[in-house]
């Protein structure tokens, strides 16, 4: 349960590279900044030697009035922000690949127009369609009603739009974009998580990174939690894809995936009435607590791949729903410091972790789009190194029931 | 239970219509459209031999700041729909007489200032204030707690901004202007319907149809309900006004209305401590299925009459909310699929119809204002021609209890 | 329980001050005017023999998009209020002295980004940062589930935006400023209230007068509750700060504030662990009925003063929430109509207040910041000169239990 506090050197060390970057403030709530509309390419810098584009779009219409999208592109890959929506990732898509969803949300939902608290706590779900959105950090998981409240599905993070967003460009090659947006959730005598999340981006790569500070701004111990609900449908996933990790365990999420175990590194196709099987994995990881793990098509020539550390984030929900296109077909590769049980039972089991006053966690993932054979079989080879000849154990019940 | 699919014919024509008209996107979530105030008269289109103005508006001030109000006009007949609520009918006047009442809401409540679930489901009432509202589609009627989740009361539609909203006018006479707005009701894993709701009206008429066609965008069944809520308040209710209706057969809502019962067709002026009593109404039709009914006031000089047909909206609410004036002294005629009891008393009692999918329903509604007595009498002929000698059933026990 | 209704008399002579002053409408929802950004000094007005600004933004970023705030200031003294969150009072600043406190709510947090009904109730936490937030007026005091409904956290109206927002400025000396803005409660069925919330302010002073009115606009008897939550943090708080008031009654509003009814007078500094005591404050006034409260820090040569009458609020809670710097060090003087219990309590000990139709009441709270000695001295003379020999009833006993 050790945290990793951030260093002063670290911190320096992050000041010192912006010092040799070009800042763009596009939102600022101190300074009643808000640039709406907004673009940026690679020459307006004067830059000759590498090409991107990156663009700030208000949208319009129905649910998503006012919410922002950035869109970060180079060459053929592209990759789509919503700072509104605590800065999950709308999607990816690179040679022709996509990496993402489509779920019957069809718009940017705009959190003013979300109430977390209907259905029974189910309101996350009227604006989930991202490739990757933050469940935490105050609580994640299953609604439950505890406490005198209902700690609503996933948490608050991915509804709270961004009190500042900054653009950095270095200003030498290879030129990493870095976009950073501060997610609040500050509440009276509640909470007072704030949370740098990042995501950096070198042009002409496939790949990019995400990088998350979050740090407890009050003087009083607080839990928090976090999952990375990283999601992929079509072409990727599809009848025959793989979920390809160095596993140590994995066990199933309740008893309606204990029929889906023997499988559970394959996928169906789209399945009327599937609904979802979600598997608990804790992950092998290298020396260093480095992790990799890949969703790859049958043909085994596109993947999407993540590498983290399982010290930052020790777990791994797998969240099957192969169920019909128009339902949402889609999987999720979901690192966590929890499974996706509600807050009370991940406090039983111990998962829940704790900030001190003052005190960060940092959290570091890699994701990787692939596009060939050859790149896809080479990440296949790093997870098979990770896992060695170390053997996989399968649990055949669930760890605790809601 | 059968429900009529579109045909592709339908379809078609419903293109080829368009082909003949101007369309005008006023907001497009799609390609971040929204023209916000706008306004277009016949002069703009050339158009000499009919007059009309079509403008939109965006509120400002408290819960209605940003709402839209699209106006229509021609002579003195004036239509008020807000895209931002559903579009909702605001109020229709012509000749000096008003369809529409005075709520104690007296803003168009942005639905982002609306909480559906406070006062145990009852937020609704904190933005109602309509001519017209949808109660639908997921859901309608009474609030209720279940499926571990509030169904809040009368559904999420007319809350619900429109994710594009389209005007079109006929290139030739009679220049039929129709507004059309999207409504999405798309949550991952529970709901996928969307709803064109279609307003036309032709010029130099006082009347106006609406039509909608709600279609089960995903791949399983969908239960829905609908219920046309029209209400009228003064001038045409009134101490003596009539509720004029080919009856099959009418019941009490609730053990409250057994006291009304008798006076089923008459209206109490203002009246302190009245409340609401709620008749549920059976109706008859002609062969087509298609009936006609009519609030008409005492001296039958002024009257507004609602056409529609009975395989689509088998039922009807009488809704008597002969309060006080400031209270909201109004009557709803609220044609529907179900009545107003909760959804659970609308399943077990087997009205909640199903949307198998990609199916789509559809709903024609003719609104009419009469502003002399001829007019309310042909119109009262017509729905005696109906009801010919066809008895009425009074029944004088709730058919359900909350 | 008798409510001082206004006379017509009052009416007109407030219409009369009117016309002798220039008016500014920045908000009215029935004109579509929202100005926005906007500032005006005596300059402006060509006022020579005093010095004023008044300014109007439109914050950004997070959760406090689009939320305005009025600045108004005279030479060192600036009040910032915002009409977005019901008029509350942010802060005032003068001679460097600060009337407000540190929330971890650091944004003024737009209401269309709260649901109220979130954490059982609790909500209004996600807001609260205000020097002073109107808690009521449908209701106010802790949240409770009663009448199938969750009564939320100190009610709506500090979450209410205002539907007319209008400053005056007298066009003669002493060029009093006046911001009124009107709060709208309007749920049919539910609530009629409306309230004119206004600030004036005498260029050159270190005071300013809180007046307001609300109107139960029905034709129906309802319940109205009403606490000034008035809120103070360093560096008027701090340890040794004085409570002084004219006290006839003070009860400890539950078992742990017993703990600290001996020191009720006095301040502890940031404490950990401490949360918040709250005492139930029953004050003294002069034959009008004219009360005065004040903080003042230990060395007396800060304050923060409060006069009201207690016909109009005739009780005060005193909230010491002494909690850390960052957890919010702040107490509360909050005169009020209730106690902070639940209304349901509140209904049963009779301290809530009825309004009749079209009856109104007002209240008229003055605050002071003093900034030197004498003036700290002064306002406590003439709290002693209140309380004079009369006695200070201590119960040990709350007077109620949630």
């Amino acid at each position: 349960m050790k945290v990793k506090t951030i260093s002063l050197a670290v911190i320096l060390s992050l000041v010192s590279l912006n010092s040799y970057a070009k800042e763009f403030v596009l939102t600022d709530n101190e300074n009643a900044i808000s640039k709406g509309d907004w673009s940026l390419t690679n020459q307006d810098l004067g830059v000759k030697n590498s090409t991107f584009k990156i663009q700030n779009n208000v949208l319009k219409g129905g649910k998503q009035e006012g919410s922002q999208v950035i869109t970060i592109s180079s060459g053929n890959f592209t990759i789509k922000v919503s700072p509104t929506r605590g800065m999950g990732i709308l999607s990816v898509e690179g040679d022709g690949v996509r990496m993402g969803w489509d779920s019957p949300v069809d718009e940017v939902v705009n959190p003013s127009n979300i109430t977390l608290e209907s259905r029974g706590g189910l309101g996350w779900l009227d604006g989930f369609n991202e490739m990757m959105v933050r469940c935490g950090f105050e609580w994640t998981g299953h609604p439950v009603t505890a406490d005198g409240m209902i700690y609503t599905l996933h948490g608050r993070a991915g509804n709270t739009p961004v009190s500042k967003l900054v653009i950095d460009i270095e200003d030498k090659a290879p030129y990493t974009i870095t976009v950073k947006g501060l997610i609040k959730e500050n509440t009276f005598k509640k909470s007072h998580l704030e949370t740098w999340a990042t995501l950096s981006y070198v042009p002409g790569q496939k790949s990019f990174t995400v990088h998350d500070i979050v740090t407890n701004k009050g003087d009083y111990v607080r839990d928090y939690q976090i999952i990375y609900h990283s999601n992929y449908g079509t072409p990727i996933l599809e009848e025959g894809a793989q979920f390809i990790a160095p596993v140590k365990e994995i066990s199933p999420f309740n008893d309606y995936a204990v029929e889906g175990l023997q499988d559970w590194q394959m996928y169906l196709g789209p399945t009327k009435d599937f609904d979802e099987m979600v598997f608990n994995v804790y992950p092998y990881a290298d020396e260093q607590g480095m992790t990799k793990v890949m969703l790859a098509n049958k043909a085994g020539d596109m993947g999407a791949g993540i590498e983290f550390n399982i010290n930052q984030l020790p777990v791994l929900s797998l969240w099957k729903n192969t169920d019909t296109l128009k339902q949402g077909y889609v999987t999720g590769l979901e690192p966590g410091t929890s499974f996706a049980y509600p807050v009370t039972i991940e406090r039983e089991q111990k998962r829940v972790r704790q900030l001190e006053p003052g005190q960060s966690a940092e959290f570091s993932l890699t994701y990787h789009l692939f596009t060939d054979k050859k790149s896809v079989d080479d990440f296949s080879h790093k997870i098979q190194a990770i896992q060695g000849d170390r053997l996989t154990t399968v649990i055949e019940e669930p760890m605790a029931y809601e």
